[in-house]
């Protein structure tokens, strides 16, 4: 493992864990969120709100950045932290969970996938190898196995693109050539217990500087993200970091974390805020577009520390959003990524001082089934 | 006057002046531009960061509160400086510009405009009293008289127009009733430098504690607009500020205040931020996406101090445009904006120092022609 990339655990209570994982761009406390500026930008935040957000993570996508402005002039730019001024650590995809799920793959084989641009309906074709290339001239300090993500019910797919994920692992890991970037697998198998386990300990066995599990929060139900959680988690190494892509919410924050998740990105905090929405800590979320809100003098949260409840009214709010003013989109997303990165600071304290249980209680739903396929 | 309006002429030099207007919310030290936020929001810039820009003056629009989110609704709020969190000078105007230019007025007569809203057509009347009632709910330092803006070259509208103006801004001062706010009245006159000269007259005559030219920047060329400030100028009285509305470029700034101008707002520099087009102090514009800027390592201008020249190139600037991504509107806007307020500041230092007329001289355009109507 690179020097750079070293997991410390300073504490740990029950599976929850409070840790730091050291990359060349500064250290990661975690458990962290990571807001995702899927084209080296955060929608609608500068640089410096993220900063005062204390965002320490950045996520950004290597399918949408190969196609704009392309990985090559990203890297002629310097790499993705200069170009972007994000001083901080990154984070980039690999480009699979996207091929998927925008780019309309139309030929998939063990060698990689063929898809269409879901810009301009162009032809491309990315390989483990590509894709560690394209990551390579991003330049991000953690970067991502090439993987494959399947509809989560379908056991035959699942066993077949699980084929291909641990396979294109072993080839990333091979192509990869910088030093100063983690490769991190990642872990599939759908809803089905015993291919998550499987995918788990061939993943683990990479030895890589981290271990991410993918494929959730793309349909399954929460009971059954719960369930997969509580089979990897047990079977990924302690000593190294813990990434659960594409999620959350609040809730899913919390029940990641007590089952021993470290990591999370989501694009919701700023989708929704584009879309009137925003989180409530205690859980929820409010539309600020309703009526009732016109005249609510109240912030968002009295209880939130952020830039938007610390001046603005749900009235004020609501008039932005109504008049079509994009300064809805910022003040909303400020909100919505303050509450996610300030909940993973207070887990990391609640963990801290030996109290995450209690901390937990009002969020954590015990997993409540099991499929029975272990 | 009101105690709080008290203009102070620290310097002058020929006829470009450096004054304090002092206002409930904090002095204005002139030349001063507004940045505008025409629906209580400077579009896509947060008042943390106008205040980081060091605007000091903000103008919003009555005719746009008052149909959305609606003047009384923004009074029970607290006032606009409340409602927004621009706790510094703000100024409203009258809401006559947009009554004809956006809400298409289908009856002018002496007592006002019955006009219909540009959202949903429905019907609205506009009197001076209801102009004066509205910008008390919304409760701006500076408020403006409700005038006529009609087509600059018909010499028979404007003489009719003119004398409704007169009499309405009359009335305007005589349905006043808050003591915390500046009226100020409103040349009007179209390209006409006798009504022009009529209207300075009887204006200055009404004692209000400033003066603004209306009805430029409206189609008339630049050489008519000069006529028309070197006519207006010496007619109004030198120890009241004069507002120049809905004016400008930087070439339009610097040739203002060398005819005797203090104060400026426009809609230009966010809307030509949300249109992909940046200021160049020395005269001009970048229309950054521009395919010769996506591997421009450059910032915009490489003397400006502003947060995006200070961070980002020309080439992650075009990528934002390209992509479509909000962050540009918000960077373009943060330059463009910084760009008028520090040529303000600098025009003020230069006033002061008694060397405006070479600062002035590489942008200052001499009144080429007089129409002889004087």
């Amino acid at each position: 493992m690179e020097h750079y990339f070293n997991f410390t655990l300073n504490a740990s209570d029950d599976r929850a864990r409070a840790g730091t994982f050291t990359t060349p761009h500064g250290d990661l406390q975690t458990p962290v969120f990571a807001p995702v500026g899927t084209l080296a930008s955060v929608k609608a935040i500068t640089p410096a709100q993220l900063e005062e957000l204390g965002a320490s993570l950045v996520l950004s996508n290597t399918y949408h950045l190969y196609l704009r402005p392309g990985d090559e002039l990203v890297a002629e730019m310097g790499g993705l932290h200069e170009f972007m001024r994000w001083p901080h650590p990154m984070l980039t995809d690999s480009g699979g969970f996207q091929v998927f799920s925008l780019g309309k793959a139309n030929k998939i084989d063990d060698e990689g996938v063929t898809f269409r641009s879901h810009i301009d309906g162009s032809t491309h074709r990315f390989t483990p190898e590509k894709a560690i290339a394209i990551q390579e001239n991003l330049g991000a300090d953690i970067i991502m196995a090439f993987d494959e993500c399947p509809e989560p019910y379908n056991r035959e797919y699942n066993e077949a693109a699980l084929a291909r994920t641990h396979n294109w692992a072993e080839r990333c890991l091979a192509a990869k050539q910088r030093n100063d970037q983690a490769l991190f697998g990642i872990v599939q198998g759908g809803i089905f217990e015993d291919l998550r386990a499987k995918s788990a300990e061939f993943i683990a066995s990479l030895d890589l500087p981290g271990n991410a599990i993918g494929g959730l929060s793309v349909g399954e139900t929460k009971d059954e993200m719960h369930q997969i959680l509580d089979v990897v988690g047990p079977i990924l190494p302690k000593d190294k970091p813990r990434y659960l892509m594409g999620v959350g919410t609040p809730e899913d924050l919390i029940n990641g974390v007590a089952r021993g998740v470290d990591i999370f990105d989501c694009v919701l905090p700023t989708r929704l805020g584009r879309n009137k929405s925003v989180f409530l800590r205690e859980g929820g979320r409010l539309n600020l577009k309703n009526a009732p809100f016109a005249r609510d003098t109240k912030p968002i949260d009295e209880n939130c520390t952020c830039y938007t409840c610390r001046n603005f009214t749900r009235a004020y709010l609501r008039h932005l959003i109504v008049a079509k003013e994009m300064l809805s989109a910022t003040l909303l997303s400020i909100h919505n990524i303050h509450t996610l990165l300030q909940l993973a600071r207070d887990m990391r304290s609640a963990i801290i001082a030996g109290e995450f249980e209690q901390f937990a209680a009002p969020w954590y739903v015990p997993t409540k089934t099991t499929t029975g396929s272990l």
